[in-house]
C-alpha cells in the first residue's frame, strides 16, 4: 500500500522498487499492478528499435530533453536482453541518468531478466503500467530489434519508431525481418556519415512496395543527427502527428491489451496444472513419456486436455 | 499418408513438403508429427549458436562433411529471423546446398516465420522430428545468438556449441546474457584473426566463475579456423564425449518434450477459449475494457479462468 503510494506521488525509490517487483514475476507483482492499473492510460507510449550501436540512446536522450522543455515527465525503459549479465546494464542506466541527474522529471530503467524471453515482454509491459501511473507523460521503450521477441515488444507501443544508420552492413540487411512491418516512423541517424540519402531512399523503396489504404499513416522516413540534436525536433512532430491519429491509436492499445491478457492465461493456466495434484503428475508422465519416444507431445497435450473437462 | 511414407524414406521432397506444413503451423501439422513423432529419437540433436559472421555456417558444413565421411545423414535447420525478408534465406539454402549437390545426405533448410518467435521455436522443434524421422543421424540446428528467443532454441538442442571470433567488438560483449550459460563446447573461430587465444582465456575465465559438481561436464574452449578445417575434428570428439554424458542427455531431453508439451497445452488453452461461444465473447470484451483502462489484464484473466470451472 506504501509502495503504491509512493509509485501514484511518482518516487523514484518506490517506482524502482515497484520494477524490481515485476521483474521478479511474483505474485505481488500481480497484487500492485492491479492496483496501478486504474491509475494508469494517460501517458504516450513510444517505441524505439535499432540494432546496437545506431544512436538509439543518443536520441532517447535528445528526445527526453525537447519534453522535458514543455515540462513532460518522461520514464525510459531499456530493454536489451543481448548486454552482457556483468551488470553492464546497471552501470550504463547510472551514466544516462547523470545526464538527468538533477531533474527528477526523468526516470531510466534497463529491464532485465535471467528467465525466458516472454518473462522479459510481461515485464516491460508491466514497468510501463508503473511508470504511466506515476504521473509520466511519455513512456520510451528502447528495444535492441535485433530478435523478434524483442520486434513484439516495441510493437505494443502507441508509436513505434525503427533507427538505422548509412550503410551499416549491407543497408537494406540491416533492416531485419519483421522491423520493417512495425515502423510508423522511419530515423537515419548519423547522417553525416556517407551514403544517408541512399539508406533513406532505400527505405522508402521497401515502404512503396507495402499497401497503404487512402486514409492510413504512411510513414515518414527522418534523417538525425542525435549527437548535435540535428533533426530530432521533426522526430517530436512525426510522434505528435501519429499520436493524432486515434484509429490507429486504439487499435494499437486494444493489441497491447490483447497480448497482455493472453500472456497472463497462458501462464496461469500452466501454473494451474502444475501444482495441481492429478494435472501435475499427468504433466510430468507426459513430459517423460515424450522424452522416451512412447508418446508424441501432440497427443500427450490432447489427453491432458482432455482429464480437464 | 504419402508424405508420412516419404519423409519416413528420407525422400527430399517429401522432408521439404513436411517441414512447410509445421512452418505454416496447421491443423496438419500436429496429425504429421503424430504419426512421425515416434519414428523420431535416433538423431543427435547439436545446436550451434552465435552472432551472425562468426562462421557458423562454414564450421557446420565443415562438421557435416566429417560426418558424411563416416556415413552419417545429416540435416541442418538454419534459424534466423533477423535475416531480410527479401526470401534472402532461401537463397542462401540454394547456395549452401550446391556444396552437398551430389550428396542426398545432407539436407539444409532454413526455418521463417512470419508470426512471432513462438512460432518459430514450435516450427524448429517440429522439422527436428520430420529430419529425425527422415533418418538423419545428426540434427544441426544453427541460430544466431542475438535474442534471448534464438537462445531458447538452441537450448533444447543434445548438445549446444557457442561460436564467437577473437576480439569482436569488445569481447566479451560479444558473449551475451544467456549464451555463456547454455554452452556445452565453446569455439573460438577465425583463430588467424588477432587475439584468439585471448578470447580464449575470457571465456575460461568467465566459465571458471561458475560452479560445476565433481562429475559435470565442464565445457571446453576450442579453436578452429573452420574456413580451412583447423580444429573441427577436435569439436567434432568434444560433441561425442559430451554425447556419452548419459544423464545431461536425458536431462535434456527432458527440458525439450517439457518445453514442447506446455507449448502445444498453451496454444490449445487459448485456441478453445477463441473458439468457444461464451469465452471468445468472455476474451474479447475483455480485450476492449482492459484497452480502455475500465480492468486491470490480472483481473479480467481471473475473471476468464474463473468462468471455466
Amino acid at each position: 500500500m506504501e509502495l503504491f503510494e509512493g509509485v501514484i506521488k511518482g518516487d523514484q525509490r518506490a517506482i524502482a522498487r515497484a520494477i524490481s517487483i515485476v521483474e521478479s514475476d511474483s505474485i505481488e507483482a500481480a497484487v500492485l499492478i492491479k492496483q496501478l492499473f486504474l491509475k494508469s492510460g494517460h501517458a504516450i507510449i513510444v517505441g524505439i528499435t535499432g540494432a546496437p550501436g545506431v544512436g538509439k540512446s543518443t536520441l532517447v536522450d535528445r528526445l527526453a530533453a525537447e519534453w522535458r522543455r514543455v515540462d513532460n515527465r518522461v520514464g525510459i525503459l531499456a530493454v536489451d536482453p543481448t548486454s552482457p549479465f556483468s551488470g553492464g546494464a546497471i552501470l550504463g542506466d547510472r551514466v544516462r541518468m547523470q545526464a538527468h541527474t538533477a531533474d527528477d522529471g526523468v526516470y531510466v530503467r534497463s529491464m532485465a531478466t535471467r528467465g525466458q524471453l516472454g518473462g522479459l515482454a510481461h515485464a516491460t509491459s508491466d514497468a510501463v503500467v508503473i511508470l504511466d501511473a506515476a504521473g509520466h507523460d511519455v513512456v520510451v521503450i528502447e528495444t535492441v530489434g535485433v530478435g523478434q521477441g524483442e520486434v513484439d515488444i516495441a510493437k505494443t507501443a502507441d508509436v513505434s519508431i525503427v533507427v538505422t544508420v548509412p550503410g551499416a552492413g549491407d543497408d537494406v540487411q540491416t533492416l531485419k525481418a519483421g522491423i520493417m512491418e512495425i515502423g510508423d516512423i522511419f530515423v537515419v541517424n548519423k547522417t553525416d556519415y556517407a551514403g544517408a540519402d541512399r539508406t533513406a531512399g532505400e527505405i522508402k523503396a521497401m515502404l512503396g512496395l507495402q499497401e497503404f489504404s487512402e486514409s492510413a499513416w504512411k510513414p515518414p522516413v527522418l534523417m538525425t543527427q542525435a549527437s548535435t540534436g540535428e533533426g530530432v525536433l521533426d522526430v517530436l512532430e512525426a510522434i505528435s502527428q501519429f499520436d493524432t491519429q486515434k484509429t490507429d491509436k486504439r487499435d494499437r492499445r486494444l493489441t497491447r491489451a490483447r497480448s497482455r491478457l493472453l500472456g497472463i492465461l497462458r501462464d496461469t493456466f500452466i501454473e494451474r496444472l502444475e501444482v495441481g495434484g492429478k494435472s501435475g503428475e499427468a504433466l510430468s508422465n507426459a513430459v517423460k513419456e515424450i522424452s522416451e519416444g512412447l508418446v508424441d507431445p501432440y497427443t500427450a497435450a490432447e489427453q491432458i486436455m482432455g482429464k480437464l473437462q
